[in-house]
Order: structure tokens, then C-alpha cells, then sequence
């Protein structure tokens, strides 16, 4: 089983044992991060990015690994996340298998890989172990945290048990809980992976692989991840050239936007562990910020301590709509922080923050600006 | 193979050999359909309904089959649609397994089920057939044909092929071609039976059925028939009871939301042939009512003769979105018809014209009156 570990990895020890909310606990596991920028000396210039489900933690270049990264437009010198300035650090989420402990990593009990043996990962141990991160780089407090997606979901977590840790949070296409249409995508992802017979209860190895459900699982993931309105720009009702159908499956790859789907499977299904997709996955459906307060979700928002917030959303986002970040923008405001909301017009759906640098690098940049 | 025929069903031979538009034929075809109320003695009462991709031709109970059709709250003396005025007949499409000719029905030229040696099937030729439903049951004019999302693109193919057909026409939650989005959509679900094995190349039977592919392909299709919103007050993040949860699953069923989407896809796997649905699937992927038009979609529309026209859409569906209605509407007005466009609040999605008969039934009971 493989792990995917971005060459300029660096790793965090967890506490020897590490307990999992959800019962369990890990020995000697550790959490993969990057970093860009200098500290300054007053120590005050840190700021944590907090990935979506996927990404690793090479979020852009570096000397070490100088391959761009997930985020390469928004992280650098002079870029909307200036290196110039601020001290970056992202972390891969624990459960992942780009370089933090996982599913896909050995259980030092055995000597085998945990698969489905790793205990139950929720967003908070994510956070917790993201904290360990923070502190162990010796940052008293963050300028900022600055969560995508998933990451929006481990920040508020991770500013709700670790009071103090951040001045400041950025909130991209998060959300404060899951909510029904997501955890049903999300559900029917992991039944793609479960239904492949190769997924054999977690045993698959790179010979017998659940190719087939993780493709599903990919496409299900793209397709919600960006929007119609983007797609009918760019792809159309364009088909395919002959020469690149398959003239004996009548019911075979025949418009353009069944082949961009299949190529960004393709790219992905080799690329990250079904386990691990799995955990990362049900840790979404999991999570709510108001689960100690009866699901009383503004009320978890309102208890986060933190000066200045911005939840950054987008219209065309249909698996985190928008009235999720405006949602953690009321919250947040009650709970005593300025915090703003700002819907972008983006039309590239989830995915946008991705892509749209143009519309949110100013808004990042000038939140930071602000930062002092 | 199992056809299932709502038993009110009646019966019209398409001709000994009837020409599919993209090659081939069908050799002793027929088309299954249901009526309800009254030819008037001028004989210009008929109000012809077009169906979306699962329903049957039992759009609402009669003397012949009392049970609830899926359209009830609809049909009937009195409601909407009112049979006291009005000569209702509900087509089931070619292609489907509901009574009308498809893959799963029987080829005369082997005496064995199509399965994949069906001809490749257009919404193009299931208007055809249905016009000829029309014409041999001696109705010289329409008053109106009706068509719900895939019977909206049935109905404009129709008022194309077949002019002076009607005179007017309702296309709700419908398009005038398929759109990127929705082909993906619907690439998905049918790589989903594709990928189960017992699909095998169409050859299963009720023993070796491809239930796992028609279950994924079902569940994605009930996710993007209803919206977002409608879950999260149906829904919410509520919890299965204990008991009703697989314990030894740790993937298992957990969410109401995700219990729902399971008893709706049990309930269609072993109802709708898998080759029928990959049949009609892929039609409307094919559909454009500009294709004779260079892909110029209001041009084809604009060649469309009717006397008046309503299209209805839904804020709420992502499948079949509201500019795809308004798109119909505009193409109708330039081709001479007194065309309107209404925007229904209906939280449902593309569902709605099912469910909420409270903003549908108005609109269409409204525009039928005024029909003259």
C-alpha cells in the first residue's frame, strides 16, 4: 500500500499516544507539514492553512520541492498569502496518506498498515492534531488560520478546542456542519468504493486495487465540485473527435465533459488511499460545531473566541453553499469577533478557491492586510 | 426479463416497420398508453402528457386500474388537468419496459429479449411514436401536449417533427438540449450498471441482475431530482435509531437522509429494466432541438408552430435549470407563439411538478383554461 509523501515533507511527532475523540488512540503517530516564509521575532506572523479532503501539504513551491503546489497562486512572495510577510505553515489532515498517519501507514502493534483497524477519525482529532503541529513549532498564537472546504470545518474546530491558538480565521467554502445533499454525495462516494469488489473490506493491494470505485468516487467529487454554469461555457455539447472514442462501447465516452471527468479520475484513483478516502469522508458527514450544544449550531459558532473572521463563499457552490459561510460569519460575529461575509461571484462552483484566483486572492490578501 | 406493465395498460402497433432516426428499425413495435375522460364531439379536447425517464403510461387510477398513478393529484375530475374537460392520454416512451417496445421486450426476428441489439434509441423516435399514438386513436389536433423534464424534450421534438400536432403546449422542468452537467450526471449512473459485472454487456437475468449499478444509479439520480434545501428541513443531520443501523458496518447506514436515498433505490432497482434506462439514459444526452441547426438552440426552437406555450422551471433544480425553461419560452415567442415563462419558488427541484401540486396544479389548470 502505498503512501503519497510530497518530497518536501517535513514531520511532527504526535504525543506518543495520541487519543482519538471518538474512542482509540494512536502510538507513534506523526503529521506531515510544509512551510514558507520566515518567523519574524516577534513570533506573531504564523498562519496555518487547513486543507480540503485531498491535498497534500505541498500547497506551493519551495526549495525543497520546487513542483507547484495546490495553492501555488496564493502562497509565495508577493502573492495574496505573501511569504514576504507571513510564515506559512500547512499540515496534511491525520487520516490522509500523503505523509500524516493514516489508514494506508503501519500500526506499529502489528507492522502491517492499520486499513481498516485505524480507529474512528472524526475533524477534531484532524484539529488536535494540527494544534500538536502549531505548538510544537513553538507559535504561541497564529496571525491566522486559514481553512479551505474540509479545512473550514478542521479551523472552526480547532479555534472551538484550542481557544487562543489564532488571532484571525479565514473561512473558504466551509461550513459550520454537514448537511443532508453533501453527506448523500458523500455516502454514495464511499458505496461506489465499498461496492468494488477489490476493495475486499480494506484488504485491496496495488495488484487487486478498487479502481473502478474510486473513478466513480472522482467523478462524483468533480462534478460536485465545480458547477453547470461553468461547464456549459467550456465544454458544451462538444463530442469527442472519433479517434478518441471507442467505437465498439455504444455506450462509451462520447461528449467532452465525459472525457475531462475521466482523465481527472484517472490522475486521482492511483493517487490517494480508498481507505483513507473513506475516513476523511465520514469524518465530514460528522462533523457539527453545535454537537455540545444539542446541534444548536450558531450557538457552537458563538462559543469560538477569535478577533476578526471572514467566511469566503461562492454561489455556484452547491456541495457548501453559501448560506454555510454566511451561517459561520453570524456565528463567529455573536460570539464577539468582526467578522465578515463575502459572497464572490465565482462561476467554477466548490472548486473555486482553487482556480478563481482573481477574485479571491484580493479578498485573502486584504483580510490579511488588516491583520496588523 | 421482466417487463411491468401497469395493468390498465392499452396498446397502439407503431407500423409493421418503424424507422429509427439514427438507423435501423423495429419490426412489430408498439407503444403502451392509459386515457381518462372524454373525446368531445368537436373532437378538440385532447390533452396529450409526456413522461419523464421511469414513469409508466398510469399517470392516474381509472375504472381500468384504480390504483394512484404518478400523476394523480394532477388528473382527474376537478383537479388540474380536469377530465370532466378535458381527453387525456399519457404515452409510455419507446424504449421504455413499461408496456411500450424497448430493450427488455421481445425481438421478433429471434424470439429473445433486444437487451443491446436494440437499435439506438432517440427522444426523436420516441415522438415519433407517440404521434403515432395520436393519429391512430383519430385525434386530428392536439389542444395541448404536456411534457415533464425528459417529456419536455419529447414534446419539443415532437411540435418540430410533427407540425400542427398541437396548439399549444406545457414544458415543465424540460430543456431544449442536454447540457454538460446532466450528461455527467447521467454518464455516471450509467457507468454505475455498467460497471456492476452481473450488468454483463446486457445480458443478465433476475438472478445475475446488475442491483448494486441500478442502486448507485438510482440513489445519484434521487440526489439531483430534489434540492438541497428541501433536505435540510426534511432532513437535517438526524440520526438513524440504533436499531435500524448495521452494527458490524462501519460504513453502514447512518443518516435519515442516507435511509431515504436506500428505500427509494430499493423500491426502482428490480422495476425498470437496466439496458431500458441506459436506452433512454443516453437519448437525452443526444437531445437538441437545434442539431438541424448548427447547435443554434433558439433558432430550433423558433421553427417550432404553436399556438401558445407555457415552460415552467424550478429555482431549486440543478438538473433541469430555470434557464433552460426560459430558454424554451424565448425560442417558442420567436417562432410566433404566445409564450410564457414562469419561475416556480418550489423548494422540491426537478421533482417538484410531482410533489408540489400546490404551484403546479394553478399554473397548468390556468393555462388549459384559457385553451379555449
Amino acid at each position: 500500500m502505498t503512501e503519497f509523501i510530497p518530497p518536501g515533507s517535513r514531520f511532527i511527532a504526535l504525543p506518543p499516544s495520541f487519543s482519538m475523540k471518538r474512542g482509540g488512540s494512536l502510538q507513534g503517530a506523526r503529521v506531515a507539514y510544509e512551510t514558507w516564509g520566515t518567523r519574524s521575532t516577534a513570533g506573531d506572523n504564523s498562519v496555518l492553512v487547513l486543507t480540503g479532503l485531498s491535498p497534500d501539504a505541498h500547497a506551493a513551491s519551495s526549495g525543497d520541492d520546487p513542483a507547484p503546489g495546490w495553492w501555488e497562486a496564493m502562497i509565495g512572495p508577493g502573492r495574496p498569502i505573501d511569504t514576504d510577510r507571513w510564515h506559512v505553515v500547512c499540515v496534511n489532515a491525520l487520516g490522509s496518506c500523503k505523509g500524516s498517519t493514516g489508514p494506508a501507514s503501519l500500526d506499529p502493534a502489528t507492522g502491517a498498515a492499520y486499513r481498516l483497524a485505524f480507529p474512528e477519525l472524526s475533524l477534531e482529532d484532524v484539529a488536535d492534531a494540527a494544534a500538536h503541529v502549531v505548538r510544537a513549532l513553538g507559535i504561541a498564537r497564529l496571525a491566522s488560520v486559514i481553512g479551505n472546504s474540509m479545512g473550514g470545518m478542521t479551523a472552526l474546530s480547532l479555534l472551538a478546542r484550542h481557544p487562543g491558538i489564532a488571532r484571525s480565521h479565514v473561512n473558504i467554502s466551509g461550513a459550520a456542519r454537514a448537511l443532508p445533499f453533501s453527506i448523500a454525495i458523500r455516502s454514495l462516494q464511499r458505496e461506489a468504493i465499498r461496492l468494488d469488489p477489490h476493495w475486499d473490506e480494506g484488504r485491496y493491494d496495488d495488484t487487486r486495487y478498487p479502481e473502478s470505485g474510486m473513478r466513480m468516487a472522482r467523478k462524483l467529487g468533480v462534478i460536485t465540485y465545480r458547477s453547470a454554469l461553468e461547464w456549459d461555457g467550456r465544454f458544451g455539447r462538444v463530442r469527442l473527435d472519433s479517434d478518441r472514442r471507442d467505437g465498439e462501447d455504444p455506450f462509451g465516452l462520447e461528449f467532452e465533459v465525459e472525457s475531462y471527468l475521466e482523465g481527472h479520475a484517472r490522475r486521482f484513483v492511483r493517487r490517494f488511499d480508498p481507505n483513507s478516502y473513506l475516513y476523511l469522508s465520514r469524518s465530514m458527514d460528522w462533523f457539527d460545531i453545535g454537537e455540545s450544544c444539542s446541534g444548536d449550531t450558531h450557538r457552537g459558532l458563538a462559543g469560538i473566541q477569535v478577533e476578526r473572521a471572514l467566511a469566503i463563499g461562492v454561489a455556484t457552490d452547491i456541495l457548501f453553499p453559501l448560506q454555510q459561510q454566511r451561517q459561520v460569519a453570524d456565528g463567529l460575529r455573536a460570539g464577539g469577533a468582526y467578522a465578515r461575509f463575502l459572497a464572490l461571484e465565482s462561476p467554477q462552483g466548490h472548486d473555486a478557491f482553487l482556480v478563481d484566483i482573481a477574485r479571491f486572492g484580493p479578498a485573502v490578501a486584504g483580510f490579511l492586510a488588516d491583520a496588523g
